[in-house]
């Protein structure tokens, strides 16, 4: 922090500036050190006054985590409808934006998965809601390229799906049918990969939530609570912001600011913050042993030690929920893997336990988390620059299907379920070894492993490895599969039975290995 | 900062966390909380090791200031030539990427301007070295998206310059003729606007300069010394950095990183940093009243006065050096006017005192100076993503020539000198009020304000108002001039004799105004 005695001889200084009439070329750049708190609102309602119906907003947070609450409070109350609302999801029933659902105010939201919302699905599926689904980076992306002033970009999130494609329905009709669906994307070539064009997202308005301000607007952000909030700051014609705390000009650290307040018209001091959890797990309720593990358990089990010997010394690793975070639990003692979650932490740490739960320290999977000594936090834009840009060694997802050819579908059953991609799209096209693991059968017993994937596509072409309880196949991308390990009590006959995908033994196959515990 | 009751107990529940073999589906995240110390080098010269001939490396600084002193000098030493250095400038003739310059180490370099660097310009001028001129926003958003897998994006900067339209001389053959030019970029709509598309630069190796790490590679940066350090981090394939301190993972506090570690291979400590100065002014140097002004600082000062006029309260401008800076001094008291430097600050204050000197904190002019409480840091990706984005109220400039249609041309008189654009083609294209400030007339009498600009532009109809000693005229872009002011002692007639663009003359004609001071 600039200490008193700094601030005082700024202050100082400049306030004799203006008086100095000899300087000559050059000259001493002065400003006033006025505290610009024309910024600072009495209220939510007065900062949000002008809102009219039809506006598209930016609202900020991951889920619940950092969800502008004493806004969206003020924003149920008012009489605006017909809003187009974007955000990474859509809270849950009862918070978060899931107020505005509740109340009739939204006619479109633009997200990137659908997290758990039982009313955002039933609007949805009813036609009563447009809901455009976007690839959590290419979502982040395209807000920053409205705030950095740069109209289109070149993604390869999404190339080869529903994504650059077009015609996933955005708006059903009464009668189910599709009113409106996506359109498809411009595919360029560049150094011999395809990518696909996206559109910056601009918004009348972003709503979101820091943790400090000064009356400047200079906003710090606290952990994984920064997320969508700083990039969609940047990206609005008047970005609205409540924080816990406004603290004088000067007080705050300009090496610490992460987002200057240039960004931000108007600030309110929020109360009574809930910080509500989508899941608040403890370690010390997954930590009882009293009961055995039941046969799925040791089958899940099973798969994650088997993931976790392709873990190495140094590694940065992106784990998705389910069997892939469980593998984390296997990464030998001494080995430094640093895991990534993509709302904007490096450096996961286990489950919390009550005295360190944190609302404002969540996972990509919203369950809260803690972090490891050498992490660092950063928002959705950056986080998915350092997926999109190759920086990840390793990504472990699970999976609806995989193809022999190497596609991935895992985030939606036309009809069925809409599961949003969240940020799997971005994490499979990033260039980084894609490892799937899954239960090798559907529960009706049919093989997830296909000749072509029925459903739509995640990735095309993008798994290296597919780990189940019963086999390991590496991928040749866009070729086919090779058998390389079985587990015991299973037969490479048992294998070609149970898969649907044709395949290649390898001629060194061996007995599907274990982590060493 | 984690405090040490915080880091340790991190690293308890992490050693725990192996042992648990009872978690369910929701596992706990775990890392081994290693140093990652095998990033840490013992010297410069085992860093750069494998550097080859006609490697291109990102070279990270503003000119002097952030510029990676250990590691360039310990590259003087090394047998590696052909090399393509990308950078803001090439530093001095002694200091800075001068060094490389001196040993004939470079064959190309990829700036924004030329700066200080004779050596340089002769350098280009015979042939010997190539220079890729480039906006600095996009170089710098050149490298942000290297680093974010983006392999191109659009942007407004430099169409209908030489930039869009190529031919600019990148190479000069033996005899003086053009022997590689630069290319022309597609244009494309958006909007209504026409932008034109650039692509990502990519580096082998990435080498520069931060003033903290960890023992994991977070690092953070120093004041304006961040600058294009830390987008170059993200985008080379092998990231080496030197930094005066390095301290144990779980020192630095997550939220003040400003790289994580996962862009840094390696890493060094620095040593007798000398960070020497562009440009060393003091306010002391400046403050000499004893002197009466000169005829010609007499014509600077009415022109400045005129234009700080334009100042409203809580404005964010940016100012180019020479006239445009001096204008700041003349913002009336109690006015809050926030002034951007595209280096890196936001609120910038006067010039320092000695005490004040900080090599770290310098403005885009490369000149000493200080910030205003309420200041904030960033990087140059940041920097330009906020003038680009349009959101500066106000850019004043100064010029070699402006057209009766808005045209501008500040950057080259071909043949003679090159200064380079640095971010005068971002600026202007922003979308920002743009003033041009500049004498009315050339040294050798001739008019500044032209029917058409014979010199190539810096932005074609951009400018908004002009402002000389002896008028001030409105730009309707790309349509004509309003002359609204005419300076005492001048007739229209005077300002027509001496003008070569055609105008208007308004109706409401006044005295041309001075500020109160």
């Amino acid at each position: 922090m600039l200490t008193q005695q700094v601030r005082r001889t700024v202050f100082l200084l400049h306030s004799t500036c203006n008086k100095i009439t000899a300087c000559k070329n050059i000259a001493c750049y002065s400003t006033t050190g006025r505290t610009g708190s024309n910024k600072i609102y009495a209220t939510p309602e007065e900062a949000l006054a002008d809102i009219k119906d039809g506006a598209t907003i930016h609202f900020g947070g991951f889920g619940l985590c950092g969800n502008p609450e004493n806004l969206i409070d003020a924003l149920t109350k008012m009489n605006v409808r017909n809003l187009t609302a974007v955000a990474n999801n859509a809270g849950t029933d009862n918070d978060g934006l899931g107020k505005l659902l509740q109340t009739r105010q939204l006619s479109k939201m633009i997200i990137s998965f659908f997290g758990n919302n039982s009313e955002l699905t039933r609007q949805y599926l009813s036609g009563e809601l447009a809901i455009d689904i976007t690839p959590q980076g290419t979502l982040a992306e395209k807000i920053r390229a409205a705030g950095a002033g740069i109209p289109a970009f070149f993604t390869p999130t999404g190339y080869r799906t529903l994504i650059q494609e077009g015609g996933a329905p955005i708006k059903y009709a009464k009668d189910g049918s599709i009113e409106i669906s996506s359109k498809p994307r411009i595919v360029q070539e560049f150094n011999g990969r395809k990518y696909i064009m996206e559109e910056a997202l601009y918004a009348d308005y972003a709503i979101v939530k820091a943790h400090v301000a000064d009356t400047m607007g200079n906003l710090i952000f606290n952990k994984a609570a920064r997320n969508f909030n700083a990039p969609m700051c940047r990206a609005a014609k008047v970005t609205i912001v409540e924080v816990e705390e406004i603290v004088p000009a000067g007080s705050l650290n300009p090496d610490h600011i992460h987002v200057p307040g240039i960004y931000v018209k108007r600030l309110i001091k929020g109360t009574n913050y809930k910080k509500p959890l989508d899941n608040l797990t403890l370690r010390e309720n997954v930590d009882d042993k009293s009961k055995p593990p039941t046969a799925a358990q040791r089958v899940r089990e099973r798969i994650a030690k088997r993931v976790a010997m392709e873990f190495r010394h140094g590694m940065y690793a992106n784990l998705g929920t389910g069997i892939p975070v469980l593998s984390s639990n296997y990464i030998p003692k001494g080995m430094s893997v640093m895991l990534q979650s993509e709302n904007g932490i490096l450096g996961l740490g286990p489950l919390p336990t009550k005295d360190q739960l944190d609302p404002d320290l969540i996972n990509a999977g919203s369950y809260t988390t803690t972090i490891v000594p050498g992490a660092s936090f950063f928002a959705s834009d950056e986080s998915f620059a350092m997926i999109r840009g190759g920086h990840m060694d390793l990504t472990i997802l699970g999976a609806m299907e995989v193809s022999e050819t190497g596609d991935l579908a895992n985030w939606m059953i036309p009809g069925k379920l809409v599961k949003g991609m969240g940020g799997a799209m971005d994490l499979v096209a990033s260039g980084s070894k894609v490892i799937i693991c899954m239960e090798h059968n559907a529960r009706n017993g049919s093989s997830k492993i296909k000749h072509k994937c029925s459903l739509p596509l995640t990735g095309s072409e993008v798994v290296d490895l597919i780990i189940t309880e019963k086999a390991v196949f590496e991928v040749e991308k866009g070729v086919g599969l090779t058998l390389t390990e079985v587990a015991e009590g299973f037969t490479v006959d048992d294998i070609i039975a149970c898969t649907e995908a044709k395949f290649k033994v390898s001629p060194n196959i061996k007995k599907m290995s274990q982590i060493d515990e």
